[in-house]
């Protein structure tokens, strides 16, 4: 059986339980993914597969037949932790032979707010104990003492700074868990120029084991207009338009070795 | 002709153009009062009103009759600062005679976001210049010099600091607009008695002039089991459960003098 898995949507990283960091990803190029396989797999008479549909819970889901349904393992996350635990464990579990990995993970995630007065005159106290380096202003910077506690709702009273830290990256568990894995990487930038995208999306793809990677950038993603290059090698092998046609390529380029 | 505006949503709070800053809430309460008006516009039979109904982009609209739709004027907002705008233009143009303002807007909008090291060096550098007080690091944290540009990407190869402004208040506009409108507010707040959750509700009524609040906690707000207490001149009026019921009480009250 082949076993292919999917990542899609943004991840939400909880500030205070009603405030959060988003993603502007919907996932819908994620389920044109999974639509493309559904009709590449019905076109060769085959249902000997199984897709890992690892999303976000706004993430778009269509509806699909009663057929369809048992040829999906849907798994729901939330946030950049949760993802990396999901496809660390599937990806341990199951040799996975096709891997799209379209979901946008948050970078950082919530570590703490503080009113901006508050620090203002915790940093000022540093000074009193004889002068401070840059390193005692960070380690104060990532955990400040007046920060507001982990269950209170941020007052609104006052402006305030928040601080971010680091989520672990989920790329590269893929090859790790399975060097066999086919993965197909993305690589969303804004307003830079097409070689700037296509180093970095090169740089994504040999850090990571890349075997393909779909880059685009932010002006160019809406549903309909969505220009995407797709990368083999550090060539560009499709320029497809919109994300049907984004989603078709990538499973037909993906598949053709099999 | 009655004139009614109902606020539903979460804002969003652009950061970089892919992260944004969101609030939980799916509109889904905003919602229930537009069908519970419609629900009792029928029951009198009376189509003599116009329901303006400012929402954001991903708050729930459900299918409505093609007699319903001319009666709704749909006014989208994003940020804290367009519904700011929305309200102001519409309760000047409007005299609105019932508002009910359901909207979770955020306190907060994006200043900037900045690495953790660049600013842990600009505080640093501070003291060289023979000491500093609270009130020259809070302008430093308002707006440090070595903060990402506008347009840039932010770099996750280090965790980062965003400082949050205050957004204005959107509220006081309703009666300062149209000292007569009936303004039903909402409090959300979370792991509270309700002693203090009445108390703050109230606060907000009186400051606001809010006509009737619902005051109502987070961990009793699912679809179905969401419990609110509806509060007029200090007390509470009505114990409603469900968000539907809840929606149903409001309109009922909020109309019974009509």
């Amino acid at each position: 059986m082949i076993q292919i898995a999917i990542t899609a949507g943004g991840t939400s990283e909880n500030i205070d339980g009603i405030r959060k960091i988003t993603n502007i990803s919907t996932g819908s190029l994620g389920w044109h993914c999974l639509e493309a396989l559904f009709a590449h797999f019905e076109k060769v008479g085959s249902t000997d597969f199984l897709i890992h549909y690892i999303h976000t819970e706004n993430a778009v889901i269509k509806p699909l037949t009663a057929i369809q349904i048992r040829q999906v393992n849907f798994i729901s996350i939330t946030d950049a932790e949760s993802v990396y635990q999901a496809v660390d464990r599937i990806t341990k579990e199951v040799a996975i032979d096709f891997f799209i990995h379209s979901m946008a993970i948050s970078d950082f995630t919530f570590s703490y707010a503080v009113n901006i007065f508050r620090l203002s005159e915790e940093i000022e106290a540093l000074q009193k104990e004889g002068g401070f380096c840059d390193d005692e202003v960070r380690f104060l910077l990532e955990n400040p003492q007046t920060r507001f506690s982990k269950n209170e709702k941020i007052s609104s009273k006052d402006d305030i700074i928040i601080g971010l830290k680091q989520t672990k990256k989920v790329i590269p568990l893929i090859k790790q868990n399975n060097p066999n894995t086919f993965l197909v990487g993305f690589k969303l930038l804004r307003d830079v120029e097409e070689e700037e995208l296509l180093r970095v999306a090169n740089e994504l793809a040999e850090k990571n084991g890349c075997n393909m990677v779909l880059a685009n950038q932010l002006s160019n993603i809406g549903e309909a207009d969505h220009k995407g290059m797709l990368l083999k090698n550090g060539v560009i092998i499709e320029r497809p338009f919109g994300k049907k046609e984004i989603a078709e390529r990538i499973v037909e380029r993906m598949l053709e070795k099999m």
